[in-house]
């Protein structure tokens, strides 16, 4: 019984520690903290008119731009650039065909003027053929050696730092936390428990067919096919959500117009429900763009006028990273 | 104090009657039975080779003859005949159409003698169309009011009892159970959480595309398109696993070769790992059928011959509805 004994003040001291710290200390103090903390505490306490069955608890997170930096370039358009010399390897036939010659040729402004359809045939081939397993095994691969051009620092050490708190808190909070992306399913599942704590079967993306079959040693094997399933972008955003998790989100989070219908379904209905989009106002220690206050439109993550409108409109939290965030990066400010 | 001073001699009295108490109470003693407790044993315990860390601990069932009854005929496709009547009431230019016409003659024969293409125009019909939420209302008020020709009971009662003890013990040894199965998984969800105690996330089916909208009080709603999305029946279920939970199971439980693939998927590779497959041998209690061990071949869940040997070559567990289970339904032996 000493053991006992003694616990009960030690829990005390640990209980009152965790009271003192702040599980959102990357968030300055305002109306988008204050909200957060209010819908964590209202569907969580029993005696709350708004309290959620610890079964209906699901919160969804768009990553680019959400959870991690989406500007210039979307993290996976630049591996499957950079898996187009190792391809054409393979393939050399590729080698004088468009785009992959001008992916080769490592002009910049000509890789910038890509099209979309364009985009789209790089990353048919450079996500398809090869197992699940090998797959894994080439991201994990490129995710250490692979630096961004601003920070120089891996890409998974660009998550926002407020958002990985938040993520903590609504799970410390009964929540099941998922990942909603455009992104490729595969790609993000390499590190979404490392980098989020979220594991593989809590991310819902972009996802492309698979054919079972075995390889020489008689091992069961799953290739990836160039074939699209599921679009996780826009409207594609609930369709995966329903098919993937078959509950209606409590809470959903994003940054952009491919983020609305996902709000839109987590939010429209009676009961305490938290719509959020993160606005990229923040040049000075990340980036500031979409039409929305003004900020420069670009072709990546568009936060439009619309989109903010409609956020107003329906109650959705606008974060604004310049005001809300005191800290961005573990790695430092930013700036 | 006197709370947890109490308390340890009442957790002791509860420790010592639950192990008293046989998880697989149902099962009889024998070579399944105890291949099934080692297994778990082995997973579970650090000490052990065999160890697998609680996130890898995948198990997936197939449901249709495996977790409840599907002979003479699938449970869904009941339901959907059942909703001819409805769907052609909506739709009267159907009432004279083939197949829709032999199914509103209540002709059995002729209903039994409807092909699988026939079947699959009933399927489209009958379960698009509507909003995921007004599917859902659909089947829990079916569930409610149909009973089995042959015992008289609700469907849903009609579930293996030693598969239902066998899921909860895996359950309380840290496995997270899914159901893999050729139904349809927006039917299965309904009461899967009720009757398995698997949540909806957990249910992998053949799915359909749904369509994002809203309906006229500005609520978003999500359609059932016709279109098929996921076919979870054969090399579909690795392929689905894989979509759906991003891992590889480590025990894999069904009876026909539809299960084939996913207890491929789960079971080649070193560690350990089980497969199992129930066979239908028990007429009196239940239904014998499936050409392995000389049973009559029927359309339904067929356990052929090559599954059987495959079985043994791979050291799958068979189970024998008549020798490994002392009882077969929570409302009696069904004999």
């Amino acid at each position: 019984m000493v053991v006992l004994l003694l616990s009960v003040p030690l829990a005390q001291a640990a209980f009152s520690q965790q009271l003192q710290t702040d599980p959102l200390a990357s968030w300055n103090e305002g109306p988008a903290k204050a909200a957060l903390n209010q819908f964590v505490h209202a569907t969580t306490d029993q005696a709350n008119p708004n309290f959620v069955p610890p079964e209906e608890r699901i919160a969804t997170f768009d990553q680019d731009g959400t959870l991690w930096v989406e500007h210039p370039i979307y993290t996976q358009i630049v591996y499957c650039l950079d898996r187009v010399p190792a391809v054409v390897k393979a393939r050399p036939e590729l080698a004088n065909v468009e785009p992959f010659k001008t992916v080769l040729s490592g002009n910049r402004e000509a890789i910038a003027k890509l099209s979309i359809q364009d985009l789209y045939e790089i990353l048919a081939v450079t996500l398809s053929g090869m197992t699940v397993d090998e797959f894994q095994v080439e991201v994990k691969k490129w995710l250490a050696s692979a630096r961004d051009q601003r920070w120089h620092r891996r890409y998974t050490e660009l998550v926002y730092e407020p958002m990985l708190e938040l993520i903590k808190l609504l799970r410390a909070n009964g929540y099941r936390t998922y990942i909603v992306t455009g992104g490729g399913q595969d790609f993000v599942r390499v590190y979404s428990e490392q980098v989020y704590g979220i594991p593989p079967e809590q991310v819902v993306g972009t996802a492309g067919g698979t054919t079972f079959g075995f390889d020489k040693a008689g091992r069961p094997i799953l290739t990836k096919d160039p074939k699209l399933l599921l679009n996780e972008d826009m409207a594609g955003k609930p369709v995966g959500i329903h098919l993937m998790i078959g509950r209606r989100p409590r809470a959903a989070f994003g940054n952009s117009v491919g983020d609305r219908q996902m709000l839109e379904y987590a939010t429209i209905d009676p009961g305490a429900r938290l719509g959020m989009l993160v606005l990229h106002d923040d040049a000075k220690r990340e980036y500031a763009y979409g039409p929305a206050q003004g900020l420069p439109d670009t072709k990546v993550g568009a936060f439009t006028q619309a989109l903010y409108d409609e956020a107003k409109r329906r109650g959705w939290i606008v974060v604004s990273m310049q005001n809300d965030w005191r800290r961005i990066f573990a790695f430092g400010d930013g700036s």
